[in-house]
């Protein structure tokens, strides 16, 4: 079982943790300012796998960017590991934002758009091989609120990635949130009846498609977080690698109750959590 | 070809039949109960193959069982096979009903729960490696009707289900309702304009996701069976493990017409079966 | 680099052209009719791959055909190929005209059928091994109109296809509209805020789910072309084998723009292309 004191980030911590950024004022506009670095570091997967992964802020996934629609926004990109990477986001920007082209060790790129358009959309590295980068950890969520906002909940970010130890390009672990199996060994809590909003993304390579699951309840779906009404209700869905979607549900009854994909040769690889459902 | 002589069940027989259990009163409540059984039995799955399935009633899939949203219904599982098995219903229940916990060999298990919500449900066992335990064979549907029915059609129940004869976690044939081929030697008979409601369950494991195709006609697609108007219509659906959905569809001429996967592989290793469409 | 002059058809002509067949009138009855004639050539997939193909017309994806929905449509089908192949078409039909009896060298077969429903149906060879007789190159897309069309649009059609070059059941390479990496040599021209619809097919065998990502952009989907009004938004989709949809978006940004498959390996093995947004 490992403890957050093992590991370089908190998965409980990343959970809940929105990087609102910091807002400047630049010839009459304002900007809302995110700083992102680049580094590598060793991750303690389990008592027995450490790897060394590519990461952004010291965490994998990086962190959860998030700005409301229409608003302008800059990433100050540094990069501190010795290979060349990038940010390319996903969401609408001009070509030259898109993220696609390397930055060095030592060196810092602007990337400058507005926030269009308002839903879930990943980041990521983009320098080849691709699968390679984003599969070391460097992936996460920008998150951009509708203009009137959503209704209130208990808001939370899980990103499902897969870990290629042997190079093999097949993944031997899997995580919610970068460690495998954390929310199994700590379960997050969450209250009866409370509505919950879980941001997920899958950001898995070599994986044709995951599916996601939570038992005994279903949820809403919001595809893309492009919609503000939901696109349909099930207990699993199926995501290709990128694909992300908002998922609202509430517990009626309390207790605990296991999430994971419903490949269960997954699920039993490590992308396997709890809720305690807490009596309200 | 496979006769179901030559077989525990007869996969034509479980295309339509649906355990509504028997209803009892107790304590001024009505309660709808089901008899559920696992056990071992050898299936011959063609002339050359035979395969140790762990199953339920007798039969893979396990029994369709059916009811009406919000009745209360009971299930008692009775594990008579040599390893420990469960019940995992999908929908909305307590943690105490939610079939995680190993049923030994002579035990019985009461699952108590509302039927909710509104839809096609799947069941399974949940005791790990669950890979192993779901592609053994038990698993099934649960379906819960909306509190008004929907209109009158010829329903049937296909649930796709994978075999891994050599436990290299890799399927070798593939079946619609547990006899691969079944359907292809003895098609199944639909009238032309008569509306055909299908429930479809992917229960297939190691496949990270399946198709199904229908020649020549497209389906209505109600996702989850969660609705009572139509999300999509296609003639191809593409499913994760644990999908299901109601798919809707009349031919407007008679003849012979394929369905299958569209992964032509998994089709051509027994997921293939006819509709033969007699005029009106 | 691969040139339209190193092969048999030029994948920058393919994108956008239309096979609107020829109008008869036979026994007073309008019928559109279409000449479709499979054979065997090579193709140049790059510099040290050629592959034996069997296509349609010279080309792979096949023609791209096109009528309205109601009519009468006749597809000459001529077979001067060695093996034995034949044209099974998505969509509405009888039996008789389903396609999958085996048409053998030097024979013609008629295919004749009303246009229904309207929607963006594949074709391809329905002999066995599906899967070779499709990932050989015999497929293509059948576009049936809307009564009252759509709106005025920048249409193009991308068919993704796998070639299996060492007959081992898993694809080498890759390509939108049958040359590998085309269209990221050869950058598609569009214009800024210039509506684009895109007919998309997913063709490939023996891969479980392709997803198809556009940088830089969001697009409408129009699931399987059975709708006048969008389904939902993303700039990631997951189709299975035989799944297509229309896409549509406009670039709101003159640059050059990415587009590919989000599982980066099949990407960098010749799924990828550019758009190159002209300024208006
Ligand atoms: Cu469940
Ligand atoms: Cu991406
Ligand atoms: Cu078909
Ligand atoms: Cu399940
Ligand atoms: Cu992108
Ligand atoms: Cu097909
Ligand atoms: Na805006
Ligand atoms: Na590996
Ligand atoms: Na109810
Ligand atoms: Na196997
Ligand atoms: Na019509
Ligand atoms: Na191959
Ligand atoms: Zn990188
Ligand atoms: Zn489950
Ligand atoms: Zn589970
Ligand atoms: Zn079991
Ligand atoms: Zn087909
Ligand atoms: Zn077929
Ligand atoms: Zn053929
Ligand atoms: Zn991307
Ligand atoms: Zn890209």
């Amino acid at each position: 079982q490992i403890e957050a004191t093992d590991i370089n980030f908190n998965p409980m911590a990343i959970l809940r943790d929105f990087d609102t950024g910091k807002i400047i004022k630049e010839n009459g506009q304002t900007i809302r300012v995110f700083e992102v670095t680049a580094n590598s570091s060793t991750l303690q997967l389990n008592s027995a796998i450490s790897f060394v992964s590519w990461n952004l802020n010291g965490r994998v996934p990086g962190p959860t960017l998030r700005a409301k629609a229409g608003e302008r926004v800059r990433i100050l990109f540094h990069n501190e590991d010795g290979s060349s990477h990038s940010m390319h986001f996903h969401g609408t920007h001009t070509a030259e934002m898109d993220g696609v082209k390397p930055v060095r060790h030592g060196k810092t790129e602007i990337y400058d758009f507005d926030a269009e358009p308002y839903g879930v959309h990943p980041y990521h590295c983009h320098i080849a091989p691709v699968t390679r980068h984003i599969s070391k950890g460097l992936y996460g969520l920008f998150i951009v609120d509708p203009p009137e906002g959503r209704p209130p909940a208990d808001e939370m970010v899980m990103v499902m990635g897969g870990f290629d130890i042997n190079n093999d390009e097949k993944n031997e672990l899997y995580a919610f949130n970068g460690i495998p199996n954390y929310y199994r060994d700590h379960p997050i809590r969450i209250y009866q009846n409370q509505l919950v909003r879980l941001y997920l993304l899958n950001m898995i390579e070599f994986d044709p498609a995951l599916t996601f699951h939570i038992h005994a309840n279903m949820f809403q779906v919001y595809r893309t977080g492009r919609t503000l009404t939901p696109n349909e209700e099930s207990d699993v869905i199926t995501m290709g690698t990128a694909e992300r979607h908002i998922l609202e549900f509430s517990y009626p009854y309390p207790g605990r109750y296991m999430f994971h994909p419903h490949q269960d040769a997954i699920a039993e690889m490590g992308c396997m959590g709890y809720f305690d459902v807490i009596p309200t």
